[in-house]
């Protein structure tokens, strides 16, 4: 299928899983791209750190491969860079200076663009290039496109995502099971769905600088991974995963962005991941496994749910695929894609003033005053108890506490001083609630 | 907040539940659309069948109101048309009309998309102008800008929606309370979500358009609301029903898209609208009330799915909206968005050569040798069966068969046959089986 245009060029930086498969699909669907696109596609370089690494089985001449990264970013016959190498530098100077000479960039760096995002928007504003990252989030689902453009005519008020797959294996693990955190990892690592070293996975770095990079979207404001409130979920029992089947729950390793008001009608935002309990009836207790899924709340849209592979050498070159389908379109025609949207330069909201609900459950001394007293301390913080769950165990208790929504410092200020408490012999479980049923 | 940038104008035709909304939304996100467009949008006329309507709580100008709608749409001054008002004729002369004259136009017209979408098209292309549709198909679900943009560098394999919001309001009231069709339809015509004539609705025309529109889009080919089979769901019964509860299903009217290949190895699509038994495991089948979703395969991004609202005048709106920004943006950087990717021309599947699935729900006489009987006319039409119930009632007993996969022709010539043995009493039922559990 000639389309008699000239090629687009393409340099791809980095050929591990996700390179690999881009290399792969597009020879795979040479001629379907083509024809989309309205010119061929070719790839002129491919940037790695060593060579003679076995890639006999990639589809691309061998001659292709360089490690002067810098180098084929700089080449004038390069129209659109893919960086799938990861890491703040040296992508960061790669991007930068393609950027800025008009080249084209489609990136899966979420690190990058949430620690450093602003330099890469302000560079592709410089050079008039177009900067795609929808890889960058929930891998295959097409979730930054609508964000960036299908709801630009509304509001949106919640973002709250699953995004992690790692985590999201092991806590339905945990659900499924009964088992505890460390068994539930053990298996996850056995299974390729968690890393020798997990801690970005588990210790939520990893879906904080997705949250950083769905709030920006959905709040038109920079926001960074360094705004993002985070706690792992390495503290997930499986006594809390049992308290929380009791109440009609899960647990979930959520990322939450949120726009609200406070006390004094200022508008913010509060970005945030954390583990949280959520009802089973909500749309995102049932995504199981590794998937990913996000809910986005939106004034006039109302509910809607985006749900996909959110990692996976295939599944993310899907993604990255697509946004080299639209920046070489743009190149032909000669236009740009919506650029960065940070008009609203919302204020972050810390953590202590979002409004957050808590779920406590207590061993207490089965005496009589025991709830007037421990109701008293939440009283005494001005937080509201919604529910209270009262049972005899011998002559210790428990009490298993919601509250309504308050403010997470009161919340947790009423926790400390529970802990004080002579009658309240241990703290079982404190988590955090999200999402009503739907 | 002024940008300094000449307004982009608005005509909006029709203005009834979507309509007001739009106007609405409009005057509400004013201050947002301006900064996230870079120039404030200017409504410059209504057209609407009749004046002096009851139109006072609307935030717009009355003088604004007019009955000439092709005037409005050849006015100068008017860069972007809004159809709202459905139905083949006059929208299709009057949008026609402003796509050759180079304005963009974003509908939500469904009917004139699924039946003429190529004329529409054709004037886009003629006028140089941009042609958008989100809010046509699932309202306020950012459905069409993944297909037509972030999925392509992919290959769509199949496409799995619930698109009709009435039908599934209907579907699922009766697999909650063991209704019959009759009783659920009034129930939902008495909540307002069914018409006061059903018919588009439960006969599946409404899904059948929509069918077509997101079958063109997953595979760049032509598809006509003529092409789709279509089988709406007023003979699904509470039997019916309660049988695919038994087998740990549930009943929905789904529209499917397919490529495959016929014995030839000639690739082409099936598109099809009928109520079908799904796994309860299904993404699919949790999708309650009037929601709307759809579920996308393609071969990288593997299973997506797509969840919200698909009808009312707000989410609607919501995608209208979102529609407006893009092609105000367009206008003022002078781009236009990708146009109609039709390059695939893959034939249509007639629905005999379709491969499905069916359950079928026999009552027959309980004598030796009936399962061998019944048995028999499945392999003479080359028809495998995957499994066999048998339930003794009396002197009567009840057959549940589901078969392997076969061209529909085939189910469909099986059934006939069974239909004149002797020992089969009656058919209870018929139904397809799509989905696998996920």
């Amino acid at each position: 299928m000639s389309s008699g245009k000239p090629a687009v060029r393409l340099a791809l930086l980095g050929c591990g899983t996700v390179g690999s498969e881009v290399v792969r699909l597009l020879h795979d669907q040479a001629e379907d791209l083509t024809a989309r696109i309205g010119a061929p596609l070719e790839l002129v370089g491919i940037a790695v750190r060593r060579l003679g690494r076995e890639r006999g089985s990639l589809p691309v001449d061998p001659a292709l491969f360089t490690t002067d990264a810098l180098g084929l970013v700089k080449r004038d016959d390069v129209d659109v860079v893919i960086e799938v190498v990861g890491g703040i530098e040296p992508a960061r100077s790669w991007l930068t200076e393609a950027l800025r000479a008009g080249k084209s960039v489609v990136t899966a760096n979420k690190a990058l663009l949430a620690e450093d995002g602003a330099t890469l928007h302000d560079a592709a504003a410089e050079g008039g290039a177009d900067l795609y990252y929808e890889a960058s989030v929930a891998g295959a689902i097409p979730l930054l496109r609508p964000l960036r453009e299908s709801l630009h005519g509304d509001r949106v008020t919640r973002v709250t995502g699953i995004v992690n797959g790692t985590t999201n294996f092991i806590l339905s693990s945990m659900d499924a099971t009964g088992a505890g955190f460390g068994e539930a990892l053990d298996e996850a690592t056995e299974l390729g769905y968690a890393e020798a070293d997990p801690t970005a996975d588990v210790e939520g770095f990893d879906a904080a600088a997705k949250a950083a990079i769905l709030a920006s979207l959905a709040f038109h404001t920079r926001v960074t991974a360094a705004d993002v409130f985070r706690e792992g979920m390495t503290g997930v029992t499986a006594a809390d995963m049992a308290s929380a089947k009791e109440m009609g729950c899960t647990i979930k390793l959520l990322c939450l962005a949120e726009r609200g008001e406070d006390s004094s009608g200022q508008e913010s935002v509060s970005v945030r991941v954390h583990p949280a309990m959520i009802p089973r009836s909500h749309p995102l207790a049932s995504v199981g496994d590794a998937f990913n899924a996000v809910f986005v709340e939106a004034e006039a849209a109302g509910q809607l749910m985006f749900y996909g592979r959110g990692a996976g050498g295939t599944p993310t070159a899907s993604a990255v695929l697509g946004d080299i389908v639209a920046a070489a379109r743009n190149r032909l025609s000669g236009t740009r894609a919506p650029s960065e949207s940070a008009y609203a330069h919302l204020p972050i909201r810390p953590i202590g003033e979002a409004v957050t609900r808590y779920h406590i459950s207590l061993d207490v001394a089965d005496r009589q005053g025991v709830l007037a007293t421990v109701a008293g301390v939440f009283a005494q913080h001005e937080v509201s108890i919604a529910t209270v769950r009262q049972s005899g165990r011998d002559e210790d208790a428990t009490l298993v506490i919601v509250t309504h929504g308050a403010p997470d410092a009161n919340l947790a200020a009423t926790v400390e001083d529970l802990r004080e408490l002579s009658i309240v012999r241990s703290i079982a479980s404190v988590l955090r609630v999200e999402g009503s049923p739907a």
